[in-house]
Parts: structure tokens; C-alpha cells; sequence
């Protein structure tokens, strides 16, 4: 149920109208913000991807220490880096928000100038929403749409035995500004899915080695990874903590970097000639033995965890701090 | 950046697989729950409607009086009701939701369960999703993707001069009971679509007169509502405060019943022939002038304002008590 009485031109609509002088047109879109739904055009294939990311304050930003175009930026990079991680083509965004009632319009204007700036970068459509105040935190969830390019997608359950497995750019330290300023591996999953043959493909956002587990778990297969050939970032290097580099390259989240597999082949074909200017790293092997193994810096095996940030459903037994 | 590590079966992951276990195949559905993006094919036309709705506790529903099914059910419908106002056939849905932790696991399948008994009530596939959780309210955020008909969506914009006013069902006092139970005019939209030309449809959300003055102002045109024909509801008349029943239907929010314009022969049609079990009531007339009057039921002619519940952005000068 609606919170307020108004008629002022301060209210949902007057933003709605705000926001619709502001929408570039786009080819595909047939009917824009403004109406009870958006209508895109996908082409003869009509294949629709789909992915929708929630974002809350004091959980994934801190809305007081930031300027909130970021915040909306983040939004919907989120969801463009999982359309990436299908290699697919990002088209059309809706996005819903919760604002704080001190926030207000200045809020949401802001928030519209982040996501409208990302959206224009990849000339994605923002074709509808849904604006609500309330007296809780900021929230805001993003949900995009694109198509599977002529390859197809790329999923999390192709890789097979004797793999390679690869990342794009650096990993770890990403709570030091690249949760929020990153660019999603869009055109650089673009360029790869062209050049090889992707088998297996997700993105970084709960951890290298959460992710991970998530593709081993999809394509029945286990993995060797090598912690000297981890592309460790310079925020992991920089953190001063109780945890090394290499944990934070393996266990941080929101790196939104791609995590795939590619035959020996493929992979050597990339190291030679690398299709995108972002680094692609060779950190491992897929193995038919189920079992996560780490290859540490000084040689040892031990196994490797799902030891990504992962979201507890309240069960305060399941919460294990970091080590 | 999610807010826990956790690496034990009551994550967000085990809940997930869960959720997987219990969804139904449908056609059209080429990658579910459990990748990056879900992969629907809309067909040769390739056009697709989409549409999201986010929902706070203590704004849309007061969570600690409810059965959790109940939250889950109204999300998805309010989503299902905006696909219906585009005279579309819902398809595919995703939900986010930000969970509080003490709700944990049992509240996320209490959500589940009344979302996909109303998915499979309207053979909606349910493709994806976004769980978390955090030390805020329960927000949930529900997005559909839908395919308008041959006949095309059914816009805001279309009212002519002349055309019959109409709406299903009845009118007010939605927050004793409606606002959670209601249920979508999918269907009803549709045999509407098949049986007459319509001109322009809206749901109401927002309030009769608010969303009124949505289709006139896309429209470009106005109105005249006449009170003594407005299909008042038992709980508009139930209801025991100073607004009187009639303006408990113009302003009441939540109805989510269907609003839409006709020729007067196929208006005349509808009465004659009902091609739906619920009510049409023919409550007044589309008019050039683009302003927006009541006859009142003593006869008196009063301009109505859109006076539906609408979302303030935070000023306070903007606010307006309901008199």
C-alpha cells in the first residue's frame, strides 16, 4: 500500500516524467518508460537472458560516505556483469528502488544520473522501474535483459577435464573501490566467446573460489588451482589484515571479474594472442576427480573451500568469520 | 558486498538448489534458476513485455501479521496485474528479495511457496532470482516478463473522445483484505482483448481517480465519472472513517482491478454480452476537454483530482492528508 497522499509535483510521477526526458531511444525498445510494462523487441531469435541483482544499503554500499550516481552505477553493473558471464549482449534495464524518505527526489535523480551514465556506455535501454519511499535504507535492485549472441550462452556447467581455467584482470582487495567502480566484462566476454570456444563461464561476484565451486559443482568436474599464478591485485597487496594476498585474491568478493574454462588449446591460443586488453591469467586445471585442490605459493596441496562471502539465511551456526 | 562467510548448507546456495528442486518445467524456459541469467524464447515475434514491483514491509505489508506465503503471493501478482493492464500473457518472472536475519531460512520458503503457487496458478515460469539477507525489513522485488498478443499491447494512450469508461470488478476498501488476496485480471484482460477493440487500459494501483488521470494525461484528453455508477465494494462500504464509500473507490489504492476505454458499441457490446465472470461496470465517458469531472450522486458536477495514493519523494510540503 502506497505510504503518502500527494498531488504535488514532487511525487512518483513528476520523477517518472523526469526520468523519460532524459531516456535516449534505442532501437528494439517499442514501448518506454511510463506505461504499466516495457515492451523490447529481441529479433527473430527471440531469446530473452534475464538477471536481477538487489542491492541494500549497509550491505553492499555505504550510502553516507558515497556520492549515490555511484550506487546506482553499481546497480546495474552488477547485472550487466552477469550478462557477461553468458557472453551475451546486455539491451534493456529496469530498476526498481526503495529511497529513504530524507532522501527524497535529489536522491533518485542521482541514482537515475548513475545508472542512465552506465547505461548509455553499453547502450543498454532503460525501459521501465518502479520508485517507492519508505523510512528504511536505500535499496535498489536492477534487472536486465539481453540476448545470447549467435554462439549461444555460455554456462556454468560446460567445463570439462583438463581445462584450462582462466580469469580476466586482478583479484582481490575489491572493498578498497573496484566493488564500486568496476567496469563488467561485457566486450572483454564479447571478444573471447568470438576468438575460442568457452566451455564454462560465471563471474566473480561471492569469490574466486566460491565462484568456482559454483561452475565445478554445475559441470561435475573438480579443479587444481595455483596460487602462483593468481593475478593478485594491488588492493589485495595493500590490505593490511591478518589475511595474505593470496586469500584475499581467492576469497573476496565483487572482483565481477570472468571465471572460465577453455580446452589447452583455446587457452594457449588466448595467452598468445589475447583477444581484450584486460589481463587473462592460466590459474589452474579442471580435473575429472570431483575435489577442489589449491596448489600453494611454497608448493604444497591442500584442499580448497568455497570461501567466498556468500549470504547466511540467519541461522547463526552457519556463520563463520573470516580467517 | 555480501555480509557473511559462510560455508555451510543454510546459505543462500543450499536455498537455491532448493528452490530448484521445486520448479516446474514450462516451455519457452532454455536455462532456469542456477546460472549467471536465466534464457527464456519468446517465439518468432520476438517481443517482450516486462515489468517490476518492489515491496517494503510496513509500506506494502505488514510482515509480522502475515503468513509469509502471503508477501510472496502479493509480489508477484502486483507484477502480474501490470502485465494484464498491457492486455499480455505473463510468461516468466524473477524475484529478489532482501530477507531480515532473523527471518532466515523458513522465511524464504514461506516467500517461495506463495510465489510459485501463484507462478503455476497463471503458468508463469519462475527463471531467477537475487538472495539476501540484512539487518533491514523484508523487501521484495518481483519482475515478469510477458508476450502481448496478436492483437498488440494495450497502451495508456489510446482514449478517444466519446469512449466509455469501464472497469472489472469492484472498488475500494482494499486494505481490509484485497491488497494481499487479490487476483490478477490476467484472464480477464485477455477475453477482453479478444472480445472488443481496447482503446486504452491501466490497472489501478495507485487509486481510480490517480490512475485516471494517468491514461488521460497519456491520452490527451479527459473525463466525466459519474459516482452513482461506480461499482463500490462491501469493504468500501465497510469501512468506518470519515471518507464516504465513493470516495473510498475513487481513491483507495490497491484494487488492482482493470481500467480501460471503449467505443461506446463495444462498450454496449460488454454489457450485452460479458465475456468474463467479473462485474464491468460502465462508470463514465472519455470527453475532448482535457480536464476531469465527477457528477456527484446528488447531481452536482465537482472536478475530480487525482487523489489516489501516490509515493512521496521525501517532501514534506508535497504531503497531503486524505480529507
Amino acid at each position: 500500500m502506497p505510504d503518502h497522499h500527494v498531488t504535488d509535483v514532487r511525487s512518483e510521477f513528476s520523477f517518472i516524467n523526469w526520468i523519460r526526458t532524459r531516456t535516449p531511444a534505442y532501437p528494439g525498445v517499442q514501448i518506454g518508460i511510463g506505461d504499466d510494462a516495457g515492451l523490447f523487441r529481441f529479433g527473430e531469435a527471440g531469446e530473452c537472458l534475464i538477471t536481477t541483482d538487489m542491492l541494500m544499503d549497509g550491505v553492499d554500499f555505504w550510502l553516507h560516505e558515497l556520492e549515490p550516481s555511484v550506487v546506482g552505477r553499481k546497480a546495474l553493473a552488477v547485472s550487466l556483469s552477469d550478462i557477461a558471464a553468458m557472453a551475451g549482449r546486455p539491451l534493456a534495464a529496469v530498476i526498481a528502488v526503495a529511497l529513504p524518505k530524507d532522501g527524497g527526489r535529489q536522491l533518485a535523480e542521482r541514482i537515475h544520473a548513475g545508472v542512465s551514465a552506465l547505461a548509455a556506455e553499453f547502450q543498454v535501454a532503460v525501459i521501465g522501474g518502479d520508485t517507492n519511499s519508505w523510512d528504511g535504507p536505500l535499496v535498489i535492485c536492477s534487472t536486465v535483459l539481453g540476448s545470447p549472441t549467435a554462439r549461444g550462452p555460455v554456462r556454468r556447467n560446460g567445463a570439462q577435464a583438463g581445462d584450462w581455467i582462466m580469469v580476466t584482470g586482478d583479484l582481490g582487495g575489491s572493498i578498497l573501490g573496484k566493488h564500486l567502480a568496476f567496469r563488467p566484462r561485457v566486450l572483454e566476454a564479447f571478444e573471447l566467446h568470438k576468438a575460442v570456444d568457452l566451455h564454462a563461464m560465471i563471474d566473480i561476484s561471492d569469490g574466486l573460489a566460491a565462484d568456482l565451486h559454483h561452475l565445478l559443482d554445475e559441470s561435475g568436474v573438480g579443479a587444481t588451482i595455483r596460487a602462483a599464478n593468481l593475478p593478485i591485485s594491488e588492493a589485495a597487496l595493500r590490505i593490511d589484515d591478518l589475511r595474505s594476498p593470496v586469500e584475499h585474491a581467492l576469497g573476496d568478493g565483487e572482483d565481477f571479474e570472468l571465471l572460465f574454462t577453455v580446452s589447452p588449446e583455446d587457452g594457449g591460443r588466448l595467452c598468445a594472442h589475447p583477444p581484450c586488453d584486460v589481463r587473462l591469467s592460466h590459474i589452474g586445471e579442471i580435473t575429472a576427480d570431483p575435489s577442489c585442490t589449491l596448489v600453494e605459493i611454497d608448493g604444497h596441496s591442500v584442499p580448497l573451500a568455497p570461501q567466498g562471502w556468500v549470504h547466511s539465511l540467519g541461522d547463526d551456526s552457519a556463520r563463520k568469520s573470516p580467517e
